[in-house]
């Protein structure tokens, strides 16, 4: 017999093709524009690389407490309880941001349990519902990706666990407004729905403050890290933090699972913590701003406040058609419908190198032009 | 609402709070005599940890391939061709041999499989079991923790998706002999059951050459790294290989769990993989060999082959009696209850200096002497 019987039907209720297809594509293109990444293009900052190395000097190599080590987890619960005030709120370190995303949809919802979370959606959150039993309700927000209440609260029933919410978000780089953060938030709690609040991009909100409805619900659960503001993704380290009861549960669950952070990298994240934000953030915004405006006549691009991502619509045809054309160009761009149960607009990133950027906007105003496949 | 409500019923169906106990008592001891501790006692190797501050120097520290960095994952896939032979064998790397665990649990487990494996059992399977929705089958191999094929073939339903093999043993330290995993690979081959062997501790075979069961059965998934031989427990990076449709199924699922091991890390690997055993592995025989004769007399001690465990019978009383009195002795081992539905021995680690292994041998003495709460 094959060894395929023995796959878990949870594997095969999500997929990686396209992203997988994607990948394929972009090894066959030479000296490729890729604006297809996500992740900044900038170096983890000296003085964090300096830390990382003295831990390993100082061989600090091995398991740690499984919320984190004592020091990491204090100063941030500090900066927390500062920010926010709650007396039951508290911090645990997590294996990544997608650490922490795992834990929470593991944690809390049981099998046949609904999570809502707004379409287009970061890329993991069909797949981690799927793998804790749940089932995705996913909420249209096209074409302005704002949230509508009218429809979250249309999109509730007896069976919704959670509600996920992203902001700034990825594919988008939507930001929500406090009001629109503020009536999810009240909309949960009155609702005694579970919410967690996906906070990775917190520092690349350009346009004004970035909102967490913890402000505005005590019980929100929150995930953060350092990947994206200090260009740390592969050194998987995260946090999140919420009320006592379910980070216990999130501890317990880590302790049998990813076991704890990378020892060495937790204690790089004290020196983290301590940075202003790099050059290359305030230089996001000019290039965000560059970029809308070279491609403000070819494209309709809504509401791009932050992350690093434009989410475009399609200027013709669908996502694989235009992709494979951009490709033709050099150009790598992800297609919406790897975010989004819409195949309507497409991704990019703009934290590349001025240079990728002058010639990604080059390549796609061509596009644009060249109705190829209409 | 309590915020309880959101608990999902997984989480309650396994605990922490042995562990949470023994960390708890342990924290009230003064210059601990401390043999509780699951991970080797010396550094990561200078080559190792060079090539690691290399690779962050370098800014290797950005997301990888979710499989691992190809040169790696090469390297690693030759030595296991080499080794096996087997045309469809296929290497992945994971976070931490851990995270191999879950994504083989996670990969091929339905609500309702049955997974058999070995009481004495390392703490987390009975955990990644539930979490996957499985139900766990424990095999007694008390007193002498050897395998009974009769038992094994009798504990075998038509619902047994899986059966986990630890050798060497993590709580007990025995090494399986050819013959017992040839046994268990051939009933697994038979009886059309996913085997996958935990082989942690393949390195830490002190009294003759480590036998995987892949050896005679090329459908077993085998799951390796290099926390416990290079000392890099906390650093995070595991190694698994199999068929390659399931390590495809299992690459999946870790892009979009934990999307990559921490990627300098899997570059120091790499030296990792060309190192000879460092001394300290050849010391730990020697700890081992006279440890054994130090409690012998006083000890019931089965087969304490490798690893660096042993597990000898309580002289007297219950676990937690037993090391409520250790404690007393300034003495940390951890009851037997954490790996076992018994309650009649306990674990020690030999993996700590010359001193602390001294003064452990002593105070173990004169507990086994001193027959408190008989």
């Amino acid at each position: 017999m094959s060894v395929n019987q023995w796959i878990a039907q949870r594997t095969e209720r999500f997929d990686s093709s396209g992203i997988r297809r994607m990948f394929a594509l972009a090894a066959k293109v030479k000296d490729p524009i890729n604006l297809s990444i996500g992740q900044p293009d900038f170096p983890v900052p000296a003085a964090v690389k300096q830390a990382l190395i003295q831990a390993i000097e100082k061989d600090h190599n091995g398991y740690t407490p499984t919320e984190g080590i004592p020091a990491l987890r204090q100063k941030i619960q500090s900066a927390v309880d500062k920010q926010f005030g709650h007396s039951d709120r508290r911090v645990i370190i997590t294996s990544g941001t997608s650490g922490g995303l795992v834990l929470a949809l593991m944690g809390c919802v049981n099998p046949g349990d609904e999570v809502i979370f707004f379409d287009p959606y970061f890329v993991m959150y069909p797949a981690i519902v799927e793998l804790a039993g749940g089932r995705a309700v996913k909420i249209n927000t096209y074409p302005d990706f704002r949230i509508d209440t009218d429809r979250l609260e249309a999109a509730i029933t007896p069976r919704t666990k959670m509600i996920l919410l992203n902001s700034p978000g990825n594919p988008t780089g939507v930001c929500y407004s406090a009001e629109e953060v503020r009536a999810v938030a009240e909309i949960a709690k009155r609702r005694d729905i579970c919410l967690v609040s996906d906070e990775i991009y917190s520092q690349f909100s350009f346009d004004g403050p970035h909102h967490s409805p913890a402000t505005y619900n005590d019980q929100t659960i929150v995930i953060d890290g350092f990947s994206k503001s200090h260009a740390m993704t592969g050194l998987r380290v995260g946090l999140m933090h919420g009320p006592a009861a379910l980070m216990e549960v999130m501890a317990k669950l880590q302790q049998f699972t990813f076991v704890c952070a990378p020892a060495p990298v937790q204690w790089a994240c004290l020196t983290a913590c301590d940075l202003p934000p790099v050059d290359e953030m305030i230089k996001l915004k000019q290039k965000r701003d560059w970029l809308l405006q070279e491609l403000g006549n070819d494209y309709e691009i809504a509401n791009p406040g932050g992350a690093f991502y434009l989410f475009p619509k399609l200027p013709w045809g669908d996502g694989q058609s235009f992709i494979e054309a951009a490709v033709q160009e050099q150009l790598l761009v992800i297609p919406g419908n790897i975010f989004s149960d819409h195949d309507t607009h497409f991704r990019i990133s703009y934290a590349v190198d001025e240079r990728t950027l002058e010639r990604g906007a080059a390549a796609l105003k061509k596009l644009a032009r060249t109705a190829v496949g209409v």
